[in-house]
């Protein structure tokens, strides 16, 4: 059916009852077939079928205006928006995004992919829409899950305020990632009992009308509600229940692991061969190192936003220890402050994309109170993600903020020690911790952390609390893993890998054999090190995994331009991400853009000698 | 009665209630004088007299734990908490500090500022309790403004979820620093006006129990109502309705101005002598050019998390134009990113310290739509203000993010000029505004902003969308205010002054007439320029009014630390803030800290050489 529709989504509306359903079922094979061969988000996608059927008969898009919450499961919107055939090739050359993109489709109006800020932007197009004095409808929609986050909350409060149509659609699937955690899920639950008729109803206490479907995969029922909403002249919440992987009963059995899941066979569900993405190279975990650490580590905790899969483990063996506080990272950071403050030790555990909502909570409620928590940052550095997903970020984010002290490990076995030395502090630590390729450095022997903590310059106050927060002022040690000359590269990170791969081709190329440098913190020099490189050193090639921008590179950049002395200005080349949103860009096109192939690193080496 | 009463708190609960009644009456009048003669919150600390003292009655700080949402209304529980004597000092030497502080004072058990946090801070001190086996009670106290940030939804979220004692009083006194706006303050009075039965109530929606009590600044009445939620061993509410600057008549009738004032006469109200903030120097205030440029722009409007005043004269002439969001900086971003995208130009204006809580959604909301919206930051840079509050990170954030120009003017006349070329440009754009002494550049003819946009390199995509969003290759032209030799000094924003300072030091001191240059844009350099400077240049310092981590300085090294030969390498100089949270330190002092006045810069320069 899908091959004959033409026009769409316009074509929808001439169609029977009984053939959207039809259209419906198709969608619904067409995508498990997909999605067994190249992977995605089975449950999101599975489950909102339907709705997205009814919304494009019953709405004329783009003048009337979808906004889907995360985008993660807008591929029924997709391929009933004209892209079939780019569906056809998801995950493939000329294929479409996991996300709506707005240069794909005028049925895309955001490039999205973070959590709650559907009702926030599409407010805004609401509010051009009144002052551009056009009747269009706005409509966004949520799931249960997305509703965690304060962002959502900002943006009910100002939506409910609008005189004006404003429709949000609730996709209560019972489900975020995993399984809901907090306060809200009970009020949802009560909400779905009822049939909407509770007694207290959060949308209708911040404004809105309210309105409740069951039968939330019921294209008939749907079309009913939304025309009964659609042109309304105030904000409206229609609240639908549905079910996160419907039609596929091995994701419908176990929705948190299919809510995201590498390529499988269909009809038994098990992983197909297919499971190395071929855009990454192989996978060093360190979520394993990190569940032993806090299950040998007593009165510690580990705060997770909305994490899928990592506590498991925690939550099988010492489920008081495994706290999800929702997809709420700001909070999360401030409950581990708080936690620690209480006594019992917190790690949270965040992608590196994500630790972006807690930039103030990480300045102000955690950094500015000085407590003993750790920041456990998973996926951070470049990758063939999508721009909503890729970690380029926490470097120049987290590097350059007071009383942090931000530790790159190289491999599995140093990502160990550096949880045991974080684990004795008593002020904010953090980690960052990538996917990729460590495998040659994974047999190197590891040593310790080495620190000495200076005197700080104390001020004069104008106040009994005027001064400042004792800073961590460290002499840190960096870790010379090869003594050469000529050429220092330090690799910070997964990227140790690169310079040591870049170490063999310089020997082979230039015949010079280059010092090799793991720097082991990202926040803090070696200063006495990078002092002393300049005696037998042309240059100092530093390997970045994120942007180049505001981090590391940059440190080490300015300190030598600061030397008095000429010849202690050493030429430092730093190799890393440029200031730009990347796309789904396969990992070794990356390399090559950033000329951090090991061919081309010898090559600008050439040059700059 | 306070000079009188030792031991405090615990000494209130043998006090008879008249005599705490007395005991309000008499702290209200000191607040009342203090205030008018070094000015504060007047109106939050005058609210929250009563609940402070019965609160200190019923509870037994600091083994139970009150936290203060933003803390400016603590001023009552710190005389309460033995301070009366740093009170009689406050804003003066060894006095206390306006906000909760953890070197203060064992009852205080966070340094705070920034709003919404209390739920979530006081929530893992519950937890923690929870762990290790103790039974005290955990109160956080939140004022109905503070609940519009997300941060307090997502704390209730997880706090309602608790099996344990937990109180949250919500102090409702119908304002924000402004008057409250959006849909949450409908359902807030709607539960005042019914006295707490209102069918739609949001706190047991959210798993709390609930607690009404409308006479919110009756002491007796607060203690009954606390005594009955002590040691409760589940989440409640206590939602009580008290009267922002209760006593102090002229502020009770003008909630707005007297949230904070000046030093004031008590009797009349009007402003005192004591005006200028000895702490800094004289202000130079954007916000009048900022709203006459809106007022001048059809189709615009301002988008205001929080700011309090700033929207008044735009509030009087085009009210439909002044979108107050609440406290939600994050939600602010997004909805002007959607605004934008809709076809009206929107900008969002924000203080430096709390556009931190907006980094993810300028990063994901707004920049990777590419949307025309404007952000204006106030209030950046350096100063004696407390650490909540200091604007230092804003360079190290805004100016590292992808398709984002952030510019920073020198006085108010190029400010303007800035916002008319902002007003034309089809992409993210930043304005940097101080406030301080800028009269040195006033008279400077300015001229317009220079930037020709270069051809970015195209990617291989794997998708249709695959690729990269169009980053802004800005060639961008920095002035060059004095030419001259040997010694050139950048001076970003507001520190262009300082720069022009030091020029004449350094020419009287050293007898050299040195390149002054104001780089105009913060995240773009001028390469062109900086790549000539080295033929008759021998040192640049660049002055950067904020943390120097990170930031433009660091910039402005990397590329000459870059370079291929080693008489290019010049040799950089950055002055700004050191990586350090630095509370209520004097101007002149921090000046000093930072090696910034002129005699310094001159003795450092003299060094270098």
């Amino acid at each position: 059916m899908l091959e004959e529709l033409h026009n769409l989504p316009s074509s929808l509306k001439s169609l029977e009852l009984c053939d959207l359903e039809k259209l419906s079922a198709e969608i619904r094979s067409e995508l498990i077939a997909k999605l067994a061969e190249v992977g995605g988000h089975i449950g999101p996608n599975l489950g909102i079928v339907e709705l997205s059927v009814a919304l494009h008969v019953v709405f004329n898009s783009p003048v009337d205006k979808l906004v889907f919450d995360v985008s993660h499961q807008s591929l029924p919107h997709k391929i009933l928006t004209g892209r079939y055939k780019g569906f056809k090739k998801f995950h493939q050359d000329q294929g479409i995004s996991a996300f709506t993109n707005i240069d794909e489709s005028e049925h895309d109006h955001f490039n999205m992919g973070h959590t709650s800020t559907s009702i926030s932007l599409a407010a805004g197009l609401a509010k051009s829409r009144d002052i551009l004095g056009s009747v269009e409808n706005v409509v966004a929609i949520i799931g249960d899950g997305s509703l965690s986050g304060g962002e959502a909350f900002e943006g009910l409060n100002i939506a409910g305020d609008l005189n004006s149509n404003f429709i949000v659609i609730v996709n209560d699937n019972e489900m975020s990632i995993d399984p809901n955690s907090g306060a809200l899920y009970k009020g949802l639950a009560e909400l779905r009992r009822t049939n909407g008729k509770a007694e207290n109803n959060i949308f209708k206490f911040l404004g809105f009308d309210y309105a409740y479907l069951e039968e939330g995969n019921d294209v008939g029922k749907l079309i009913e509600m939304l025309e009964s909403v659609k042109g309304i002249d105030h904000p409206v919440v229609v609240h639908i229940h549905t079910k996160k992987g419907l039609g596929f009963p091995i994701a419908e059995k176990n929705p948190e692991i299919w809510h995201y899941h590498v390529p499988f066979n269909a009809a038994t569900g098990e992983n197909s061969s297919n499971l190395v993405d071929k855009k990454r190279p192989l996978i060093v975990s360190s979520t394993d190192i990190i569940i032993d650490h806090i299950l040998e580590e007593k009165n510690s905790v580990v705060v997770v936003p909305g994490a899928p899969l990592l506590g498991r483990k925690l939550q099988e063996t010492v489920p008081e220890r495994y706290l999800d506080v929702g997809i709420a990272e700001g909070t999360g950071v401030a409950y581990a402050s708080g936690i620690a403050k209480g006594g019992v030790k917190p790690y949270i555990v965040v992608a590196s994309t994500f630790i972006q909502r807690a930039y103030d909570q990480i300045i102000q409620d955690w950094t500015l109170n000085d407590t003993p928590a750790t920041l456990i940052v998973l996926g951070a550095g470049i990758s063939s993600s999508d721009y909503t997903h890729v970690g380029i970020y926490d470097i120049p984010m987290l590097s350059n903020i007071a009383n942090l002290v931000y530790l790159a490990p190289t491999s599995a076995a140093e990502c160990k020690k550096m949880l045991n030395w974080a684990a004795k502090q008593d002020f904010p630590t953090a980690l960052r911790t990538s996917t990729g390729d460590a495998s040659g450095v994974e047999d190197r022997d590891v040593s310790d952390v080495q620190v000495e903590v200076q005197e700080i310059e104390q001020v004069k106050s104008v106040s009994v609390s005027g001064g400042v927060i004792p800073n961590k002022n460290f002499i840190v040690r960096s870790e010379v893993v090869k003594k050469g000359t000529r050429i220092a590269i330090i690799g910070l990170g997964l990227f140790f890998q690169k310079a040591l791969e870049a170490s063999e081709k310089i020997k082979e190329k230039l015949n010079i054999k280059p010092t090799v440098i793991n720097p082991r913190f990202i926040s803090h020099l070696d200063e006495e090190l990078l002092s002393s490189l300049p005696a037998d050193h042309e240059i100092v090639v530093i390997l970045e995994d994120g942007i180049i921008e505001g981090g590391f590179g940059q440190k080490v950049s300015a300190f030598y331009a600061s030397q008095k002395n000429s010849t202690s200005r050493i030429q430092c080349l730093i190799r890393g991400a440029k200031r730009e949103h990347i796309d789904s860009i396969a990992y070794d096109d990356l390399m090559k853009r950033y000329r951090l192939t090991p061919e081309q690193i010898v090559d600008d080496i050439r040059d700059a000698l």
